[in-house]
């Protein structure tokens, strides 16, 4: 495997972007070639199969740049489609579950901890049951904020409506007396500190990003292709939508984005 | 044309049942064939290109189930689709767009029109374009909407959160005077009451649906291809989710649903 290939990353839109500017800060010379799926977004509340279907065509078109590993920064899709997609690639591949669920393990003091997803996150239990096998006792409450993505979307991150939406959704995980909560969605980063400000301080707020691109880097490493040193180079790809992407991006990454490119991901 | 043959109707996911069910009440001995693009909904914030794409493909699935007459029930894709989708198929094809612009024009009294669609009906300014054919003296003014279609899908149809978005949205529209205001979205005749609210007494709400119908009956007769006699069949189509659709098809239309079928729609 060519240390110089690229990382492959996928989500059903930009939110995964958040999980790319983790990588840059933590793996500042990896080469990393990003795909959105904004032809089809949002993935939260669609199918198991459709999922799968649709992820298996973004990792068939990654698989065209010779990347040396894939990351799926989409928490809906790591939840449906990854034990699926795990042994049809001839690369490793991750998710932000696993990453995430192992942060709020280490993190519980009381062992009580909230879980955030779309609907098809927390409708699959996969948080509840990774959690289950670092530690049956604990105590997993998951809560699906189905509006966050839209408002989130709408730039609406300190909006009144959205204090609102976020005082519905954690409020029965408050009421169960849990320490930490998962941000189990890619946007849910960006409205952070409304979170914050509904939970309080004592509640510690995880970034599955982060862990994931600690669990890459080690991943990397133990294979020897970790690459580290030399300028990196980052390419993005979307299914519809490039000038808004472009936009998007490099309002929230690091590094200037030259372009994005349409894929016909349907294709693949 | 077979009289018989069935009538298409196409919507980005389940908001095009409001014109079934027009179609329903107004063509009782119509059979008709609906395909919801539910895999890849919604359409209301996407480009133009894919829009036409996808259209595309559902107007080629339609054809296989020898449709004499098509009816494009989403604003989003008859705003950005249907000129171009027109002199591609040989059987008659119509939108939601000019039923609905033709019935506000009908119904101003002080030519000030508003009109609440999708970011991307909108932004295509189709209904101004129309409505000024009708007469350049209107005043048309254009809201977009983005959070209705999330809001009426998690079924937050009477909620707070509800009627403060629809607040801000209809303010601008009451301030220039407006009398007329088009639903130009196939989300928001369900959510007509909490506009009702807003707006008062004194505004014509328009739903596009009930003229489309209209539309549809004069063109099946004009053609000699209205049946106006027999059992009507419904047939439903998805992309994704036939389970989940067939319960809110159920709970709209004055028709008991058989069935949904999974299409795989890329492959048309």
């Amino acid at each position: 495997m060519d240390i110089n290939a690229p990382i492959g990353v996928f989500d059903s839109g930009v939110g995964g972007l958040t999980v790319v500017r983790e990588i840059i800060r933590q793996l500042p010379n990896e080469n990393v070639v990003y795909f959105g799926d904004t032809a089809r977004v949002p993935y939260g509340s669609k199918s198991r199969e459709i999922i799968i279907e649709y992820s298996r065509q973004i990792v068939h078109f990654l698989k065209t740049k010779k990347v040396k590993a894939i990351v799926i920064a989409c928490n809906t899709a790591s939840a449906y489609a990854l034990d699926t997609l795990i042994p049809e690639v001839d690369v490793p591949i991750i998710g932000v579950v696993l990453p995430g669920a192992k942060t709020a393990a280490k993190a519980t003091v009381n062992g009580k901890i909230g879980v955030l997803g779309t609907t098809g996150t927390i409708g699959s239990g996969i948080y509840t049951k990774i959690l289950h096998e670092y530690n049956p006792a604990f105590m997993v409450v998951g809560k699906a904020c189905p509006l966050f993505v839209p408002l989130v979307e709408e730039g609406m991150i300190d909006d009144p409506v959205t204090v609102e939406m976020a005082s519905r959704y954690l409020k029965p995980l408050m009421a169960y007396g849990v320490d930490t909560i998962v941000l189990g969605c890619t946007h849910y980063p960006l409205i952070r500190s409304t979170i914050r400000n509904v939970v309080g301080d004592n509640v510690t707020l995880v970034n599955p990003a982060y862990e994931t691109a600690v669990s890459l880097r080690t991943l990397l490493q133990k294979q020897g292709i970790y690459r580290d040193c030399g300028e990196p180079t980052y390419r993005f790809y979307v299914s519809d939508g490039a000038a808004k992407f472009s936009s998007f991006a490099n309002s929230i990454l690091p590094v200037e984005l030259v372009e994005t490119r349409l894929v016909p991901i349907e294709e693949y």
